[in-house]
């Protein structure tokens, strides 16, 4: 972090009250003024994330614009100044102010950081955020990254993401046995317990892999993100549920010191900009899957929602995943108490408010 | 508007300039200041428009913080500068430089203000959302609201809303007929069509005469909101679909005079901080709502999905009332296209996400 102080209000303050006519400013605001680099996961021009409406780009230049350049955050692309996935040892340890990526990445490390960013069976946007935001959510994340000196904010989220794209129709647990399906996380666990060949691919090889058939399915984002990827020009069937990701959320992290050092105005700068870029970034998903997904079904994409019995299978797989997951991991069990107990009360109300909107309202097909 | 200029960046400027070994601020900042006045239509004390969370006292709070005081927007509730339903005259006039509410409110005067505020048969959070921010939503308000002289943006949501409180069950489109319910605004025509005795009650007068039986059934907002008025202990059945209003926007309306003298940062300081507040604010009203209809349900209430034929006879109803609005008003006419059309591409991809999440992923009850 550098932290330049050049401009107190002492000194401003000195200045105004040598000028008798002038008022004194109704409240006290700091100059000091902060160069920060953000670090993410993300390669450049990817809209969403990378560029764009709600994007960390569009986030830094509010904060920049607002705080007339006091807050200033380079924004650096996977690589750049770090690999994809150290960003968030750079950004914990302060060898650069802030990471973006989703908090799954580090699940590997921080069994619990899941349910901060897509939740196998979990809950999708309006609870996911009714919980971080009034339900003790972001409060946890808090306490979770507490060790790593690190605070963190949902900055952006994709919505529902789709199961992916397969190359033949499934039509029941049997046909996933030995499926070689690119999945990364805790959902490919999940797979995995059912015969699935899981497989981890970067998002660059994909394409040419389930095109060549060496994989027979993959899952990456939503309509926007695998149009980008040309997904559709290589498999026939675009699958449902999202089950495996009903919300996924950006993570956007900063280093303790370095948000210890903010004054209050930089504070609330930055907490409304992420909730502001969470909300411009999850309708921009809405506004571009929405269409996408109607130009895959014009160029002959087949939409399939998986069968019954292979959400009920896959369920039956995550609950064993969670169940191993929160009896060797105390903080895990902590967070997944709090969020099932949240979804609980959620769902119900979901039920009667969305679940009937989508049911009797929307239009059919 | 009052507008205080008390110091100058190029004041502050000389001063710096003054101390040669300090560093020059990299973007200029104006350091004028404002101090406004917002009216509302809400009375005091209610969580989600006047008090907690997301609310107009936390929003203007935000931009107070974050603008070091620089905007202070002073916040009365109804009646205390002008009545509930007047501030949108005072702020067009300039009389004062905000007004909140939600648009339907100004729907006599403006018809296609109704698609600001809910729209009856509509989309629902992630949709009007995604028009408003991506599908040229944002951009049909102003222009509607060019010849008022008020430059509007969404800072809230209540998320669906409950059909209401009633009495007695209702099974048919032959239990409307006679029906004394209490509703307002466009939805009120459309049950009229059907037959229904509408009547127009304000909020403090809902309860007794439901509670007397004055009126057989009333609509309000939805659980968190129906609570505080003890609805629940007035009628028996809780109807839902949300057909009236599938999701209510609120309304931050602000004089252009006003709005064109602030600087760049206070502007994206208003922008980003309204778009902060739709988000808190509607996930406040995500987990209160659960909260309060888990209670309601737990205390005896009975919640009920209104008949298909009703919906569908409602349906047909509202079709004819914005039939003949479109018809006699280019302006409704215009902005209803700009919605139908970003609706039937957004429910396609609504149908193959959030609604498979509900339909397979929720808990079913």
């Amino acid at each position: 972090m550098q932290r330049r102080s050049f401009l107190k209000r002492g000194v401003v303050g000195a200045a105004a009250a040598g000028a008798a006519s002038i008022a004194a400013p109704a409240v006290v605001r700091s100059d000091d003024s902060f160069k920060w680099k953000l670090t993410t996961a993300f390669p450049p021009g990817v809209p969403f994330y990378s560029t764009g409406p709600g994007s960390l780009a569009d986030l830094t230049q509010w904060i920049k614009t607002i705080s007339g350049g006091r807050l200033d955050i380079q924004h650096f692309h996977a690589g750049e100044l770090v690999p994809a996935f150290e960003g968030f040892d750079a950004a914990s340890s302060g060898t650069l102010e802030v990471n973006a990526w989703v908090s799954y990445f580090g699940a590997g490390k921080i069994p619990a950081a899941q349910f901060f960013g897509a939740v196998p069976f979990g809950m999708s946007f309006q609870g996911q955020n009714a919980w971080f935001y009034h339900g003790g959510g972001i409060e946890l994340w808090h306490e979770v990254y507490e060790p790593y000196d690190l605070v963190a904010f949902p900055c952006g989220n994709t919505g529902v993401q789709m199961t992916g794209w397969f190359k033949k129709e499934i039509n029941s647990l049997e046909d996933l046995k030995g499926l070689r399906l690119r999945i990364p996380g805790l959902a490919g666990k999940g797979y995995a317990k059912l015969g699935v060949d899981v497989k981890l691919l970067p998002g660059g090889e994909i394409f040419p892999a389930l095109e060549r058939g060496v994989i027979d399915a993959a899952e990456w984002v939503g309509p926007a993100q695998d149009k980008r990827l040309g997904l559709n020009k290589a498999a026939k069937y675009y699958y449902t549920t999202g089950w495996h990701e009903p919300t996924t959320v950006t993570e956007f992290a900063i280093n303790k010191q370095a948000w210890q050092a903010l004054p209050p105005d930089l504070k609330q700068t930055v907490v409304t900009s992420c909730a502001a870029a969470n909300m411009v970034a999850h309708t921009w998903s809405e506004a571009n899957n929405a269409q996408a997904f109607e130009e895959f079904i014009n160029e002959g994409t087949e939409a399939r929602v998986l069968p019954d019995d292979v959400v009920g299978g896959l369920k039956t797989a995550m609950d064993g995943v969670y169940e191993e997951l929160a009896s060797n991991d105390p903080t895990f069990k902590k967070v997944m108490e709090s969020y099932l107990s949240f979804k609980k009360t959620h769902d119900k109300w979901a039920r009667m408010s969305e679940g009937v909107w989508h049911a009797k309202l929307r239009n059919p097909a």
